[in-house]
């Protein structure tokens, strides 16, 4: 896209929003005219994004994000200091934590292992992860299905095993409200092989 | 969406972010969390939004968007100073600059007359266009093929034409590239009512 006829600082502002992910040049240009028309949501917003950066650091012992090191979580007396999630993404923290369902502690992995990108476990949370097993029972794997995901798992449980702790692994099946005949096969082929007593 | 479960700054940051238009909160939660992982990205994008408000303002003669006043388009001297093109907003003038088929010089009105908004001709640049008819032999009115773009048009062209300016007004018809099956009627009504001999 031609930026050349506009000011400058509005090009910059163009393409500053265009690096972030899912907006192209044309929603880049609809934000930047919409901000340059309301200036006082663009000034929070420029706020805001400063503060984040300033304010949000890794909790030092589970990687998540939090504002106080170590984070709320990780300090709780509530939380099951016994029991372990571990998960590729802070977002994946806020997933869990809005079913109110796991009483346990978790550990950011920031990734997951992925030959093909470079990534392999001294890039993860992994040293971090074998520095804090002390007290831990059970180690519930919640790492997204896919590829890399799996063999992250994998590798994980064949390090947690030997020290005698026990890795589970969250359920794979069809979503609540999902539909059988729109499922993939390996879906199906996971949700029959975790198939439980009714 | 709660976002209870994440540290302030960061629930601050999506919220910012989710008032831009278009963005939800689900956008705005994967904006955000890519841009604490991009801090590079999240700083520029900041920096871009603070010197953009500081640093565009509107021309004093157009009021097109620019950084110095009078902007660069009010002062060219190869710009024909006897023809004016009438848009809502500033961004239709960058569409008409892509095209280089313009030669004459531009009017931002920033809106248009909306008496269902509120908006009438003094919350509109209507009293800066009557100041800068001196010379001005045609106005082109390039407005929005709406309800209140076609009101406006005729509202200004009242005012233009006492004073002796030819006033003309860009064609309606189909889309270059489009196709005529799926044209609403009052597209093709137009294409038909300013037919060209070929």
């Amino acid at each position: 896209m031609d930026f050349l006829n506009y000011p400058q600082p509005l090009a910059d502002l163009i393409s500053g929003l265009s690096r972030l992910p899912g907006i192209g040049p044309k929603t880049a240009g609809r934000l930047a005219f919409y901000l340059l028309q309301q200036p006082q949501i663009a000034e929070s917003l420029a706020d805001a994004i400063h503060n984040a950066m300033e304010n949000i650091k890794e909790c030092s012992i589970c990687s998540n994000y939090t504002e106080q090191d170590p984070c709320p979580i990780c300090t709780s007396e509530k939380r099951d200091s016994s029991l372990l999630c571990i998960v590729e993404q802070p977002r994946d923290v806020a997933a869990l934590e809005k079913t109110r369902e796991f009483k346990g502690r978790y550990h950011v992995l920031h990734g997951v292992i992925s030959p093909l990108e470079g990534i392999g476990p001294e890039q993860l949370t992994v040293s971090q992860l074998l520095n804090r097993l002390e007290g831990i029972k059970e180690v519930v794997m919640a790492l997204n299905p896919t590829v890399e995901g799996e063999a992250t798992s994998i590798y994980l449980s064949k390090l947690l095993k030997p020290i005698g702790i026990k890795v589970t692994r969250i359920a794979h099946g069809l979503p609540v409200g999902g539909d059988l005949e729109y499922a993939d096969e390996v879906t199906i082929a996971r949700a029959l092989e975790g198939r439980r007593l009714l």
